[in-house]
């Protein structure tokens, strides 16, 4: 199987499509730029929906749902956003076919043609601020902490199965607040579950920031972001959580009743992950041997297989097993199809990303041992089958443990400081990862350097240390670092 | 509150708009038959999802996601497909937008035509088993049982919150099989899990039947349905269940490899509910006074109100109370608000639909005693604080049950047999409900009854006894009776 896969070293975004083809996560469709996500790439999806809805559960938001389609006019309401959103967008025009009286087959119906083009969401802003009107009339309203799971559609021109394509899935928060201070405290509350949802769930580490006035979301006040580092060393924005301040309430005229009895417009966020998390969580952790998962989020997280096929003492054994882990929460499958050899199925599940394999033999069995692996190391042991439960309990926290410090490590090494210019191009075009550099502040020089480099900022981080300084392109003054990096 | 809403008697129809307003189950949008669904209406939705989902994973399928978008052409592989579905839907035939140069604002720019129209899907036969095609070579790759769940499109002319929109939320199910038999019982396996959920968790019992040839899915060999009565008599359609026999396999050419070593076209299912489930759930129990829902969908099951205002002592015995519901698995709030009096929060509570309601006052505590009132028969009964906690919980069974059977007597009371036509239309006319009679089986006699009575076959019950007779319009010979009724 492995050999199937493209290596890293030869071609890493080979490398990628290979390993979403192999492991069955996703396919192309008929229909450009859009992919079928496959039941085990879904599985995955699902884990990590369930988790983070919980956590937007235990911090007050619920779910809702707004229209797919947004009135054309609706998007040129606020001057920023639609110079961000508006332009690559599927346009709805009409709302009947008839039978092609020339060549059979279907035609669309002029006669069908809707008074307003309709816009497929490519985000929900502006169809949830014109409800929010509705809805909002005085402080004793407020907050409105929603949250809606949904697919959205941006017309991109280069697509990537889950990290950039025309449809993807995704959660979108958008929040209704009766002042700034409390908007801004659940803008960085998001940015937080995010952040820790990707440490602690996907083993995936990043770098909490403020994106640049270039980079921010169009209509915000301020965009936070998550950001990883993967191993070819470009970084993936996995999360943005956006303060957006009075600028939705002024375009779609939300007012409130303050406190004061006074009119007052209402502060806002919006705040989203998509099924691009997916496309972090392989590039993160995978290997030229196929998929590698946490298994935190691996919707199968141990297989069994009888070697060299089942058997009643064998059968035994694994079904105790079986029951053992089912009984800690762990999920388990007892591989006993004949079809295969058992290094054909070895070869498969590594490739799938299964974090445990236990293989059950007989002659094993008569010393009283299992062969344990691991997927993350690919490390065989004999495990004594008294034991063996917790043990395969234990390589849960281990493994999730050891995937998250092996990226934490990638992350450091992969992460230098630069001074001056020389040394900035010279990492970037040799070494990639993160630099950490100086810059005066401007949108034109972050241009200038993207031109020159292909990077661009992806944050100013949080727990930066204030730190004066020399823009390593003008020259200029600057207050502080800055993360620069080719990204996704 | 109840004020606001039409009486049933009055206005049906109205009745049914308020209280999905009322108790902020969804709102209209901007887009024409689209509806927002408003965190109450949505959360019911959930507890649906969630339940079905849980239920199809146990019977061994799995979720995946498919592009929102088909290729026009798709459409017409299968010729009866295309009738009945490619009509009336949205279409997207740009991909950008670009600034208007005279009026400003936003137009559809004339250069990013596409080369074909994409359909945002009315359901997804036709983009599904052309993946299909791709995945099945053997009997080996077969069974395919995969579900869905998504948004769909459907540009209907007269829409109803819930129960008719543009846009609704649903669940597809299309599995793919290597013989007839397997697929049929996976046809009628769907169809029992869809009428076991209605009856055991919507609390809404509900006739298995097939539907007549005219009735039937485009493109399916059989269409199993559910079908409730609701409470002005009119049939909803609840979940139909599809034997798809070969024809998308045929149209798609997707054919697989048997036991035998022969190429043999695959058998096909699909089956969904949708959001109309919610519009059933409401029309079917609740009341003059507002939502009723059954314990088991009801997001909020239990509110405690202190009476008149929260107080130590209150507040000490609603915390316990709240504990030990919550222990039970029960979702309780306790309403500590103060700015609304005991009185408001009974209308608002009952509006809402919350099964039980806990008032707690001071001199009824001096008593030991605290009172119970019941959404379903808003009966209260002062209950001794002792064992307050087994008396909910008791509740929460007793109003699913009774939801239950006051859904199923009426049920029976306006199920009738008619066996002549004069008969039949006096009870359409002036009774409602389901009328049990012979038909001819001709898609010529359905349809002249749907003219002269509006009523249509809801379906061919499937416990049916075979009872020879005589159609009620022609007189020509029947084989059994089947089931009318006005429907929406």
């Amino acid at each position: 199987m492995a050999k199937e896969i493209t290596p890293r070293s030869d071609d890493y975004s080979q490398w990628y499509l290979d390993i979403v083809r192999k492991a069955q996560l996703a396919d192309n469709s008929p229909v450009r730029g859009c992919m079928v996500i496959r039941p085990t790439g879904f599985a995955i999806w699902e884990k990590m929906r369930d988790r983070l809805d919980s956590e937007f559960k235990r911090t007050g938001h619920v779910n809702a749902y707004f229209p797919l389609f947004i009135p054309k006019s609706f998007l040129s309401r606020e001057a920023e956003h639609v110079e961000g959103f508006a332009k690559e967008c599927a346009v709805v025009t009409h709302s009947r076919l008839k039978t092609d009286p020339v060549n059979g087959g279907l035609m669309v119906d002029p006669e069908a043609k809707l008074e307003e083009e309709l816009i497929v969401r490519p985000t929900s802003e502006t169809i949830i601020w014109n409800t929010y009107k509705d809805w909002i009339q005085s402080y004793r309203d407020l907050p409105i902490l929603i949250n809606q799971w949904a697919n959205v559609v941006r017309w991109e021109m280069r697509t990537r199965p889950f990290l950039r394509t025309t449809e993807f899935l995704w959660q979108e928060g958008h929040t209704a607040h009766s002042s700034q201070e409390e908007a801004v405290r659940e803008t960085r509350m998001i940015l937080d579950i995010y952040a820790d949802f990707a440490e602690s769930y996907m083993a995936m580490p990043v770098i909490k920031g403020l994106k640049t006035a270039n980079e921010r979301f169009a209509g915000a006040i301020d965009t936070y972001c998550i950001e990883a580092l993967v191993q070819d060393g470009k970084s993936i924005q996995a999360g943005t959580s956006h303060f957006l301040g009075q600028n939705f309430a002024r375009a779609f005229d939300v007012n409130f009743l303050n406190e004061s009895n006074k009119q007052e417009l209402v502060w806002a966020t919006s705040w989203g992950v998509s099924t691009r998390l997916v496309g972090g969580l392989i590039m993160t952790h995978s290997d030229d041997e196929g998929l590698v998962l946490p298994p935190k989020l691996a919707p199968l997280q141990v297989v069994i297989i009888p070697v060299p096929k089942p058997e009643a003492a064998i059968n035994e054994v694994a079904e105790k097993l079986s029951r053992e882990l089912i009984a800690k929460g762990i999920t388990v499958k007892y591989d006993i199809d004949e079809k295969s050899r058992p290094g054909f199925k070895y070869a498969e599940y590594e490739m799938k990303g299964i974090p445990v394999r236990v293989a059950i033999g007989q002659r094993d069995l008569e010393k009283g041992v299992a062969e344990v692996a691991r997927r993350d190391t690919r490390e065989k042991e004999f495990i004594p089958l008294d034991g063996l439960g917790a043990h395969v309990e234990k390589l849960m926290t281990d493994i999730q443990d050891n995937l998250l410090l092996k990226a934490l490590r990638f992350r450091q090494e992969n992460t230098r400081e630069a001074n001056d210019f020389a040394t900035f191009s010279d990492i970037l075009e040799n070494k990639a990862g993160f630099v950490s550099a100086h810059w005066d502040g401007t949108t034109e020089t972050e241009l200038k350097i993207k031109e020159l480099t292909k990077a661009t900022i992806r944050c100013i981080p949080l727990d930066q240390q204030k730190e004066e300084g020399t823009c390593i392109l003008t020259g200029k003054k600057s207050e502080g670092r800055v993360l620069f990096a080719k990204a996704y």
